[in-house]
Order: C-alpha cells, then sequence, then structure tokens
C-alpha cells in the first residue's frame, strides 16, 4: 500500500512536491479556499519547466474531509502555519510531519501542535504558481533533511520521507544533522531578504558590490559575517558558505520573496529569517546588531502600513 | 548702512532668515527659479504662525544681478549646495557665510566654493512654505553659530552675524564651539531620519518604545549611543541629549525630510546625515556599524528607484 502523505498549503512549493509524490504516494492537500480544493479534485497539478508531468491528488479545505498521514509536509509561509496546520495538526500523531518552509521556528511550532516527530527541512527548490493547478519548475535544488531534536525523530523516519520524494523524482538528502544545512540557507536568506526589503532591490549586483564605502556589499558581507558568528557560537559548522551563495545569486536579478511582501504590504516571514538569527544570539548572549537592527526596521516598515496619527500635526 | 545679506536657496527656512532680516538689512535672495525671483521682488514675503510679519527683499537668479554680499545664508538642501551657491559663490569674498543646513558636510563644501570665512550654523527653527511668498512660522529655536574652524572665522565675525539675525527678531545664540550643538542635532537627526526613511514610519511613538525585542525603540537607542560614542572620540562634548530629543519628537508624528525625499524618490541628505556619521567614524578608525548599515540601505534604497534589471528573470 502506498503511503498516504499530506501537504499543508498548495502554493509553488507545496504543489510541486504534490505532483511529484502523486507518482509513489496517496496525496491529499489541505487547503485555504473551497474552489482551489475543487480544481484539485477535478483535475491534475500540471507541472511545467524543468519537469513535464501531471499528478492527481485529493484535496480539500474541511479538515474533517482530511485523512490520517504517514507524512506531512508543511510549504505554507512561515507566518501562516498556526492557521494553515492547526485545523489538521491531529492527523499526523502516527507518522511524521517535513516542514520544507523558510528560516528558523517553523519546527517548533509544528511540533508543539501536531505533538509528532517533526522533520527539520531546507529547500531552495523554487517554482512560479501560473494557476491553482499549474507550477512551473525552475529550481531543481536538493530538500535537506533531518530530525528536529526536540521531537528526537528516529534517522530512519528521515530517511523514509528522503526517499519518497527520491523516489518521486524530486532530489533530497537525508542528513543526520540538518542544521549546518539549515543555518547555511538561513543565513544567506535572511540577510539578501533583509536588505531586498529595506532597499526594494532585487537579489542585483549591488548587493556583491564591494568598492566604495557606500556600497551595500559591505552590508551583506557583514550580515553575512555576523551570521556565521551565530551559528559558531551555536556550535553549527555551516553545510555552504553564504556569501558565495550571495555573489551567484547577485547574478540573477532575482526578487526575494519579502521584496514581493513589502510590494503587497503583506505581513514578511522576518520572524522567521534575521528575527530568528537576532533572537538565537540574544538567547546565547551572543552580539547580532545588524540582524536585530534589520529585523527591528522591517517590523517597524509592517507597522508603518496601518499607522495612523492620532490627531498630531502631520504637515 | 545697512548690511546686505545674501539669501540661497529661499524656501521655508530661508524664507524665514529673508523676510525677517529685511527689517535690518538689505536682503537679496538668489533662487533657481525666475518667475520665484519675479514673485519676490514684486510682492513681501508675508510670514504667519508665531510671527506675523511682511518682509521686502530683492531676488535674482540671474548670478550677474546678484551683489557683493556682507552675509552668506545658505539655506537650501545640502545635496544641492553646489548648484545653488555657485554661481554666485565669489560675491562674499569681503564678508562671511553661514551654512543654515541640515548635518555636517555643508562648511566644507561652502568653504571650498567661496574661499571666505564660514560660520557653522545648526537650527531647529521650522516652517511651511505655502506659496512662493507666503511660509507659516511654527517651531522658533535658536539658530546655534560658531566658528568654521579651518577657515579661522573670527569669533566676532559669528558674534555680528548672530547679532543681526537677533535683531531682526529670530533668535540665535553665537558659540566659541558650535560642534557640540551641530553633533547634538546631529545625532538626533542622522538616527531619526535615517529610520524614518527605511520604515516609513513619522516620528511616532514608536521610536521611543522599547518593551518588547522587536521595538523600534532599542534601535534608536542604540544609533543615538553609537553616535554619541563618536562624538566623544571626537572630543566633541554634546549640548542636549539626542534621547531626550528623540523622546520629546517621538510625541510629535512629524514626517522627517528624509520621509518625504523617500515618498517623492528625492536624493535624500543621508550623505550628510547618518553617512556623515559613518564617515567621520571611519576617518578616526572608530566603530559605527549601525549608521554606517543604514546609511548603506538608504543609498541602496535610492539606486532602487532607478535600477533595472539587464535582462535577467524577475519573475
Amino acid at each position: 500500500m502506498p503511503p498516504r502523505i499530506g501537504i499543508i498549503g498548495c502554493g509553488s512549493i507545496g504543489s510541486l512536491y504534490a505532483a511529484h509524490l502523486a507518482s509513489v504516494a496517496e496525496v491529499h492537500a489541505f487547503v485555504r479556499r473551497p474552489e482551489h480544493a475543487r480544481t484539485l479534485n477535478e483535475y491534475p497539478i500540471r507541472v511545467t519547466g524543468l519537469h513535464k508531468l501531471e499528478g492527481k491528488i485529493h484535496a480539500t479545505a474541511n479538515a474533517a474531509e482530511f485523512p490520517d498521514c504517514d507524512l506531512g509536509i508543511v510549504s505554507c509561509k512561515a507566518t501562516q502555519t498556526e492557521a494553515a496546520l492547526g485545523p489538521v495538526a491531529h492527523k499526523f500523531k502516527n507518522g511524521a510531519v517535513l516542514s520544507a518552509q523558510n528560516g528558523l521556528g517553523c519546527e517548533e511550532i509544528i511540533a508543539d501542535m501536531t505533538k509528532t516527530k517533526v522533520i527539520r527541512g531546507t529547500t531552495f527548490m523554487s517554482g512560479t504558481r501560473h494557476s491553482d493547478n499549474h507550477v512551473q519548475y525552475e529550481l531543481d535544488t536538493e530538500t535537506w533533511m533531518g530530525p528536529f531534536e526536540p521531537t528526537h525523530t528516529p534517522f530512519s523516519v528521515v530517511k523514509t520521507a528522503a526517499d519518497w520524494i527520491i523516489a518521486s523524482g524530486l532530489k533530497a538528502v537525508a542528513l543526520e544533522d540538518a542544521r549546518p544545512a539549515q543555518w547555511s540557507k538561513l543565513i544567506f536568506n535572511a540577510s539578501v531578504n533583509s536588505v531586498a526589503a529595506l532597499t526594494e532591490l532585487p537579489h542585483s549586483a549591488h548587493y556583491a558590490q564591494e568598492e566604495t564605502f557606500a556600497d551595500l556589499g559591505h552590508l551583506l558581507h557583514s550580515l553575512i559575517n555576523e551570521g556565521k558568528d551565530v551559528a559558531k557560537a551555536l556550535g553549527i559548522t555551516l553545510h555552504e558558505d553564504p556569501w558565495e551563495m550571495n555573489k551567484i545569486g547577485a547574478r540573477t536579478d532575482h526578487p526575494p520573496s519579502m521584496l514581493y511582501d513589502i510590494r503587497h504590504h503583506l505581513r514578511t516571514e522576518i520572524d522567521f529569517l534575521g528575527g530568528a538569527i537576532a533572537r538565537e544570539a540574544a538567547r546565547i548572549n551572543h552580539p547580532a546588531p545588524l540582524h536585530t537592527a534589520l529585523y527591528r526596521l522591517i517590523r517597524g516598515k509592517e507597522e508603518s502600513w496601518t499607522f495612523e496619527s492620532k490627531g498630531h500635526a502631520t504637515a
């Protein structure tokens, strides 16, 4: 009997997992919009781009209809974890749940809600969602997976989940310790996203430029070094050098996700990116002045969208 | 014979100086737009608000018509000093020039251009400009004035200029050393303007809030402390505590000038505010990581207004 896999949040990443896994598992998606569920029940998810395939899954927006699963994959935005997972959190008691989200801190929320075995996940995989059942696969990087330490997830559980993902045609690596990979991406992602949110520049050449005093590359370098120092103080040896990742990304002009959020006045994932580095540093009394400063600026920026002056002069 | 005073840049601050000084001096304004000059030659400048008066001055947009002056007051934006003063810079050879501009670094530019005695000035005075010849006087604080050290301006010259300003009905104080006053305002102004530029929040209660980890008041406090440390390292004892100035300002919801610039995609004065603190710190090898970081972010933000991706993906 194929495993039963539940996908929480069927955006571009969730759709890529769902469509691929449909070939090796019974896939159920839990989504917010009933019309999204109706489309997915009527039509297969179509993948174009790097892979060309169709995957037929089950979907519902009604928690009562969602079955118990062997594996959950949470692929909603970090800020939406509680809302998206909440109604079906108890359906994974006898399985495990993988966080395929940005940053740091989602695993804690998932563990708290599901009371089950949690898998730390980090993915750079990316795609563009063209409709409720069409996603274009663009970047086919590995999903790095490892036990979430507080839930004592056995490595065999991680390995089995990784094998399902690999069998579906996606790339995955099971790691005894997934923190070096997660922190490499966290530091990269936190630094680039914070700068994008505040400057509104895409990931352009500016991010790697270090010639004159005013150049933004100096700031990226300092943010990345600060993140590396925090990781080191936590005893984590990085998997890749985030500065090298930044230099490569700076050639793409890719708009980081937080830039989209800022432009559309959507709550950002800053609490799970720069805010997570700042918080972890504060927890161990290690300095992280730059990530902390940018975290507070972005929170201030979010507040500016709803701020109304209480009758004072605003000339 | 009354002194002849030249006003460079007749925005709200320049108009307030010009209209008041007209009662004790022959005032000539050098302005950019010919129609602005025509209006000022035809009608007096009308001051409303804290003072109610009218002052008749001469004005021109043609440097050839601008006379030699006993005192110049440069009241354009710091970023426009070269353009605004350039054509008439040689008209102050036998007098002195006061910088009534924001931040640090204008005196150097003025001294270089005019080859005359320069006066360091700092003013918190503020007004709202309603038309080319109507300004509302809102905040009647003192102009702090002192010798600009490199031009060896005698204190008696500063004193005479201050006396003219005082005789005109405005407040001014001549100081043997104006750097403590200038740096107090610089640190306040740099910290508040940088945060306003990046968060797009006016000078609201957020700026003084220090309860939770994410609160913006912590960042303002750190920026101000960092500025104070740089001043101390330069041997400057502050005139007022910028943190107290910030707490008072945070009750006003006033939009700092850089917020206006950011909203209208106008080049900001960051080079003369946070950038000046960062540069001074770098000059003496003193750390100023926060002002330096915010300086680079704001320069990046300015670049985002004209950035065009060179054909890479921007999906």
